[in-house]
């Protein structure tokens, strides 16, 4: 019999983080000042963030050294493992040779861990005491919980206050590792007393919870704030997840054709795909990286590519990004870590240059792909895995018809443990599509007043 | 930096299962008739069990074969890691050395996958179309589920109505894997339809959901029925776990004084350290293992040994065991799968005869212990997991005031993602102790009309 999964040592973490802005042929375009639409500098970001993270969201250095201390906390789950999908092939009927690197091992269930614990790191470095942090579901709450802890730093986490309700799990989670999560709005910022003046009975939003944990931040020097995605540095630190992927591909004496992986923000794609983009770059080769997209948040396949706010409320600087506007409300659907009005710059400058593509799926398509990828291969994916998941069905059907074997690899995110209630919900056939018109996209760009790009 | 963990290569699955049987100096008792109390031999359980199984329970083979399919669906989530808790023996200021094998990583959550593969090949291998089971929490009955599904087998689950109805969650992730789940008392067994007479509103107990999977199994040649612990072929599968530890254990070079399991049926306890008691018995090596059982269900510390019935109702054979009395209802603590009456009949013996120990915790001491666990190995455990690292903390407690180095091996059988509600109730103050009296312990022994052995 053949073997399932390549697994490899502990010394085989990676020692850099690929940057990836090294090798693009367009840089992204500089952040503005949303008051003077002028350029802003690195120093804008210091309130909120730690130099040695800055640092990183500007460097123009192909590869950044991994701390020692990280790569030890890494060892804890890394490296994760690559499978051959066998069963799931054999099922299919396909021609098409179907891998999957599987990020569910960390302890927190997903990829998250890997940034949470460079970015405590580094404010570990700079002596900073409490880092806040905002959650909707609570899966990058919880693997700042998680890094906070091995650091011993305090985490503050304001959580959407109608998830804070409906899903206590990960709010256990978090207080597990020693964090402390509030229902957002919250009674401890201005931000939160003033809608709670407004509706005592507020559900909360992310939009509002990432007031509540800047707001936390900006008010004492040695609080920070942390973002887990979308960000420069935080697509740099998944990187670990494609390096050793690539390194595993290798052992298998396969390269990818295809990369399919989820999108939010652009971590979870930009970790899986960057290193293999490099070797496009660097060496010719052809690999083709499709970010997939829930219907209900095109940004990458309806959006408009403009300057934006990174937040809802519009407190960033403007970013040029594939947006479908700051104001802009998805449905809510299951996959709720990607329900993100934009795209990491990095992201979308890639995609304005034909680097990468892009592809959308209903929600009830991707809970079909999770239930068949958990009746073959076992592992019941979250409910974001399972995007990526529904591009490589798509794309082991075209292997199939057109009779050609390609080789897909799968960006198997985390498990849906805490994730049961949507599946039941798909099961209870409760599930329901919002098709998004195009006038619902084009009345939410046309709110915004900030700069086009032609 | 070391080594966090031992990962072993798929081809390091044992290639046998270990029978400490053939090592044992004396076997245990037969089971009986409990009508003529006469030894019943194999074919008494033909119609639950199939023969593959039946041979295995009564074999004294030491090593038994498994077969090829089986370890190629091992290679899912197997071999699964040794981890040293170097984080926990820094806080702990302990001079032990703590490992800590890692079952988690099962696509169930735990180690019961091991023996339901194994039982679902053997019922494929004689043309069985369904498998029937009991479920109280749900982690057996994932794992059946899951099994089933690989084998293309129906499988039946009749779970606890109250579990049914307060954890929605394993039993999502059942029909996920395309198991039926039941709510039991059910109207689809004569045993469930007499109890709804009685009591519509019955919230079921694991008795009556045994007996409704056995009277499904019994009315149906096509059908048989399968058990998650207790019985010699279910420790003899798990043997697994140990037989890769002691090879991850001679690669760190080491081996341990102490090994620790929480104590349910045996299995948990069987697969981890039989393997190691092998080398007692061929190499006269001192290893200690020690059985760690909630101090709500103390059947190994404070039960009888004696004949008793396995199930609740009185529909086994009567059994050589130590039991609390199969009337005996423990008190509803949260690590479901350690609220048994008695012990499987190998360890029994093995206790009797002082080759094991084992040792009680009450429920507060053991979310404390899993805790501390959390905090410094990332991994959250299983209610039922922390019994074990209860143990492990007093013995590197001892360690540490006798100034000895000792080497403790803990068995963490599984992950507490679907248990976050237990640790919600832990951090709320809503956990309580149920201090068994000495009278609580005789009245239900009291009841026994079954042989007594001297």
């Amino acid at each position: 019999m053949k073997e399932r999964k390549i697994i490899l040592a502990e010394k085989d973490i990676p020692e850099n983080w690929y940057n990836i802005l090294a090798n693009m042929p367009n840089k992204p375009m500089p952040p503005l000042n949303p008051a003077t639409q002028e350029p802003i500098g690195p120093d804008a970001l210091a309130p909120l963030f730690p130099m040695g993270l800055i640092k990183q969201e500007v460097s123009a250095d192909k590869w950044i050294p991994i701390p020692e201390e990280v790569r030890d906390i890494y060892k804890m789950w890394r490296p994760s493992p690559l499978y051959r999908a066998s069963n799931l092939e054999k099922m299919l009927d396909t021609p098409a040779k179907i891998y999957y690197k599987y990020e569910g091992v960390s302890p927190a269930g997903s990829h998250k861990p890997n940034t949470a614990v460079a970015q405590v790191y580094y404010n570990k470095q700079e002596g900073v005491k409490r880092i806040t942090t905002e959650t909707g579901a609570g899966q990058w709450g919880s693997a700042l919980a998680l890094a906070c802890n091995f650091f011993d730093i305090e985490c503050e986490v304001y959580m959407v206050r109608v998830s804070y309700e409906h899903k206590p799990y990960r709010k256990v989670m978090m207080n597990t590792w020693g964090a402390e999560v509030f229902p957002s709005p919250s009674d401890r910022t201005e931000a939160g007393r003033k809608i709670l003046a407004q509706d005592p009975n507020s559900p909360g939003s992310l939009g509002i919870a990432i007031s509540e944990a800047v707001e936390r931040a900006a008010m004492d020097e040695n609080t920070k704030y942390s973002l887990g995605s979308v960000l420069n540095h935080v697509l740099l630190h998944q990187t670990v997840i494609g390096q050793e992927a690539l390194k595993q591909m290798e052992i298998a004496g396969d390269l990818p054709d295809i990369i399919v992986a989820p999108f939010g923000g652009g971590s979870n794609f930009a970790g899986i795909s960057f290193p293999f983009l490099r070797l496009n770059f660097e060496e010719g080769k052809k690999i083709r990286a499709i970010a997939s997209e829930p219907a209900s948040c095109p940004k990458l396949t309806r959006g408009q590519f403009r300057y934006d706010f990174g937040d809802t409320i519009g407190m960033t600087p403007l970013l040029p990004m594939y947006t479908l506007g700051h104001n802009f409300v998805p449905a809510p659907i299951h996959a709720g870590g990607l329900r993100y009005h934009g795209a990491g710059v990095i992201v979308s400058q890639l995609l304005k240059d034909k680097l990468i593509e892009a592809r959308a799926h209903n929600q009830i398509e991707c809970f079909e792909a999770g239930i068949l990828f958990a009746k073959t291969e076992a592992i019941i994916p979250a409910p974001e895995a399972t995007h990526g998941i529904a591009t490589a069905l798509q794309e082991a059907q075209k292997c199939k018809e057109e009779g050609v074997s390609r080789t897909i690899l799968i960006h198997l995110c985390g498990h849906g443990n805490f994730d049961m209630a949507a599946y039941d919900a798909y099961f209870a056939g409760e599930l329901t599509e919002h098709e998004l018109t195009e006038k619902e996209i084009t009345d939410s760009l046309a709110e915004l007043d900030t700069p086009v790009i032609e």
